[in-house]
């Protein structure tokens, strides 16, 4: 494993540089991937222990009541939504961002039903995509799925948009859109914006209800540091409480869940997107994971994400011949990461693994880094384009091995 | 904590009396709510602290690859293959059951399109009818949800219904259907069978192949003892794998997930039913928790059940006046639980809660108690008996903090 430098000037002010001590992270490794699987805080196996042997294993089935699970989907949405510019009593967390999708378009399609189109762009994140597909196909009411060009959403909005489905940042460039923008044109229009926040909550701070959002969904395991998997979050803004219904009308989601009524009678406010049991071990760790924000300046969050990713970008343009930067230069268009575009991309990626520096590649062409202001710090940048300076002045990713495709790319 | 007998005739010859120790169970409880929460395998917590640890914390993303996390639905739902009668390649694991049962639900209308009506009883767990009804809202085609009396079922199968929901064992008397002659009626009328595990998995054996069920779905969370929240599963019978498509189409359920396409294309068969990102932790502790069953012999797994629910009952009508069996008395026609009459149930089953006898309640008046034969043995039931029967004599639940509900009963 490489050794490399552990310091840098531009660390040495850093406000968060305290919290790298709140991860675990691997020895010889430089974690670039937080947007897709965020790192493991430390305090976590030790909460998640505590609720296998002894919430589970002590309390059993008493533990819904005596360890607060049964307010659990409301009380870690109630975190994610400082994080999110969302007042209490709006966001529940569980089941898959795919899942929430679904819930919140149905919803919001029902809100608009003298309209038939969703307006989306071509760098929305597949999932969204097929979710929306899946429901238009279900519904064959003749709705329409309209993907635009990520810069040609603005001027897309017009009264024929029952529904914008966005995702704020783009999954392989890190543009990201305008929210307070776009949701202003939506609602001039008449429409109803849903806002995708993947690869926003945690990476900075986003202010759903100032910008008068209507639903937003988001995931658990990138930013937010939940876990493989951990479940994702739906957003409701208040002034839909009465009128938005979802059809995955589960019992969790019951007005009486525990009245084991025959009848469906939706709950009040956000605790109807509720729909089954939750899955508790892996909402544990993304409680857990939550506490890391507690102490945490979003504003100064966001000013080491965009250092790191000035510094980064500078550094691999200036030492990385052959890269061509597939993000936005602005750092205010962009989220927190930067990606490349390389024709070996697949390769390049493999390549910088094997020496320890981690992030992803999404075909056909894009290498991706993420920089987590949490546990990146200015020192693992250099160290990073070090690395990756040495493997293209090498040709290092001209391998056969580095070309074999994984399932999980 | 009451002291209580701990040997009985009836386990000198148990074959299953070992398995015991393969949980963790606390002192001074008898636990008869496994049917609600299974107990915790004694292996599960260091399998859970590995996953944390090691696989999150040190592979990270890797992990999908290099732990096996890619294939773990499938991987998972395989497992449950063997407890429920499913040769390889037909379950996955995931999401809810609600999820899941609006899943086979959509898939199965979908193949009787020239018919409107889903028939099932009211003895099905009401999470099942609430989202049959917000599918058939949401799809707004005239869908009847016809309930019957359980009793009824057999009679009320014609040419008009759709589709058979039917849950096998029901969750407040144990009833249970007879999986065989129900779904032969339901193809000699031309209707899909969906059939609802949620109290038969592990319970005892099931066999969906050999009684050519369509659709199944299932719980993990019950007898599977895959901890709380516990992923749920799937199962599409192989002859509808090229025609069954479910409508909530993720990305999991593509047939390329990482081509990240634009355009949704089912994966083949069962893979489709996958949906977003699984949690991969709560996954963990079922797949581990599975392990459990690897050596039982399901025919001694329901020799045990009935053996214990026999006695139960014969000890409660016996010595406990005022309670009224709610369960059929014939072994054949039930699950793996016995359940009571009583007109203060709710209050008599905290009083039993609090002597260390854990059951539950279901409204309005029925004392459920679930029969794990992994874990429970017929001292166990002596023991439940006498605190039951001591409780009822001295009218110990007759207290008003016994009558002051909980959220989660």
């Amino acid at each position: 494993m490489t050794t490399h430098i552990t310091s840098h000037p531009l660390d040495a002010g850093d406000p968060l540089a305290a919290k790298r001590a709140a991860f675990d992270l691997p020895a010889g490794v430089i974690y670039l991937d937080g947007n897709s699987l965020g790192a493991l805080p430390a305090h976590v196996p030790a909460r998640v222990e505590e609720v296998v042997r002894t919430q589970w294993g002590t309390s059993l089935i008493r533990a819904w009541n005596t360890h607060g699970w049964v307010e659990m989907q409301r009380r870690i949405g109630d975190r994610i939504g400082r994080l999110v510019g969302a007042a209490p009593g709006q966001i529940v967390a569980g089941d898959s961002t795919s899942i929430n999708l679904f819930k919140v378009l149905a919803a919001a399609l029902a809100l608009r039903p003298e309209r038939k189109v969703i307006l989306s762009d071509t760098g929305n994140f597949p999932t969204d995509l097929y979710m929306a597909q899946g429901l238009r196909d279900l519904l064959g009411q003749g709705h329409e799925l309209r993907l635009v060009a990520p810069e040609e959403v603005a001027d897309a909005i017009d009264e024929s948009i029952a529904v914008t489905m966005i995702t704020q940042v783009d999954y392989r460039t890190g543009r990201r859109h305008d929210m307070k923008d776009l949701t202003a044109r939506a609602h001039a229009a008449g429409a109803i914006a849903i806002w995708d926040l993947a690869h926003s909550a945690g990476a900075f701070q986003v202010e759903l209800d100032a910008c008068q959002a209507d639903f937003a969904i988001g995931c658990g395991y990138k930013y937010l540091n939940g876990g493989p998997g951990a479940p994702a979050f739906v957003y409701v803004a208040e002034r839909h409480h009465a009128t938005a219904v979802q059809p995955l009308a589960g019992w969790h989601g019951h007005d009486a869940p525990f009245a084991f009524d025959l009848d469906y009678r939706p709950a009040h406010g956000v605790d109807q997107m509720k729909v089954g049991t939750p899955p508790v071990l892996s909402m544990a760790a993304l409680e857990a994971a939550l506490e890391v924000f507690d102490d945490v300046d979003m504003t100064a969050l966001r000013a080491k994400s965009v250092s790191l990713c000035e510094l980064f970008i500078r550094e691999v343009e200036s030492r990385c011949e052959g890269l061509v930067l597939a993000s936005p230069r602005n750092a205010d268009q962009r989220g927190s990461q930067v990606s490349f575009r390389f024709p070996e991309g697949y390769a390049l990626m493999q390549a910088l693994i094997a020496r320890g520096v981690i992030g992803d590649f999404r075909a056909p062409d894009i290498v991706r880094f993420g920089f987590t202001p949490l546990y990146v710090s200015h020192a693992d940048v250099i160290a990073a384009v070090d690395i990756l300076a040495d493997i293209l002045a090498t040709r290092a990713w001209d391998r056969p091995e580095y070309k074999t495709r994984a399932k999980v790319t």
